[in-house]
């Protein structure tokens, strides 16, 4: 069980495409073993899959389901930038945007729905920072990037 | 006065335990001699020490003050991860989050205090950027996380 | 055309000097061949340049271009730190934040001010993540903040 295919298989998980940039930038940067993965939202074949602020239109339930897909944009642009998730190691810090309402507390719980996702398909911990932000692009509630590292 | 530990004591700063994730993600995690540490807010025993938004229910000085303990908390992070301060050769990149009111636009003298408190234990500078964010986990005024980098 | 300064030259960019840090921070910090810039707003000589919230104050156009001297003042950092800019072997990494009404969803169209800005200087692609906020340092309407490599 040590291949994120399998891991993947296993858990009922399909790997979207890579998400085309929404922008002049690339879906993720290489530089020694690090891999920058850009900033994804819980799109589907380009398609918002949730929208709205989290704390007034979503709850957290839905804001932590909506977590998961943008995490699982973000595998696909490893996938792409790095042309086979078995070279992955691990994933070392992870940022989630929350589009949040002005009193809402729960950023952690929200981006709980990416740090699943991720160590399903990656075992091991990661860092994290999470986020209550204004908006997102295409009105997403939730936005996550993160750094992985390559195995040498 | 090259020791971290001897910098804490002459400046009567106190080293908390390192604070429980909120989530399922680590306190920080290492890649070779780069340390992610995860975003943290003034927290005391898990308590909020400061809570509100700065321009509202908070002041600069009372932002300043907050941005203190959250920046001690990412210290706490640093020698759970890596057992020994003394490990630590700096701090490469600060991000401070201060959960602001609108027109708010003193974002640097907030994260200042993360700073301040930063360079009394490990001399020297590092990159930052500053930001005004909408809510934080737990109705914290302030989060910060950064990036440090081991003696090799 | 390999030589960034050639290529400000011919694109008719003037670098300004490295904006002095508002704060207890340095512009940037290397670590081996990884540099980080500190957060940059569209200032001049100090003074903003551009004011407000994109969706409210200023339309998608108007932000575009808030970005683009932002993202210059962050190469002016990468100047100040890395003393000759042929040092500099890409981008690898750019943060975006779009003081951003509640409804801004075309957080990407600002912040391509920014990398297009970047891709002129440096060519070739970088990881990129962009996010709307509440406010910014001096009343910006873009912050940006990003990590580059350097030759070796």
């Amino acid at each position: 069980m040590s291949d994120p295919y399998e891991r993947m298989k296993a858990s009922g998980i399909e790997l979207p495409p890579c998400p085309r940039p929404t922008g002049s930038y690339a879906p993720g940067k290489t530089f020694g073993s690090l891999v920058f993965a850009s900033g994804q939202t819980p799109t589907r074949d380009g398609v918002p899959a949730y929208r709205g602020r989290v704390g007034t239109d979503l709850g957290v339930e839905e804001g932590y389901a909506a977590a998961r897909p943008a995490a699982l944009n973000c595998v696909a642009e490893l996938e792409a930038v790095c042309g086979d998730l078995r070279r992955v190691d691990g994933i070392l810090k992870v940022n989630g945007y929350v589009a949040a309402s002005e009193g809402f507390e729960e950023q952690p719980a929200i981006i709980d729905g990416a740090s699943d996702l991720l160590r399903e398909i990656f075992p091991g911990v990661h860092a994290r920072a999470a986020i209550g932000v204004q908006s997102l692009p295409g009105g997403a509630p939730v936005e996550v990037d993160l750094i992985a590292s390559l195995k040498t």
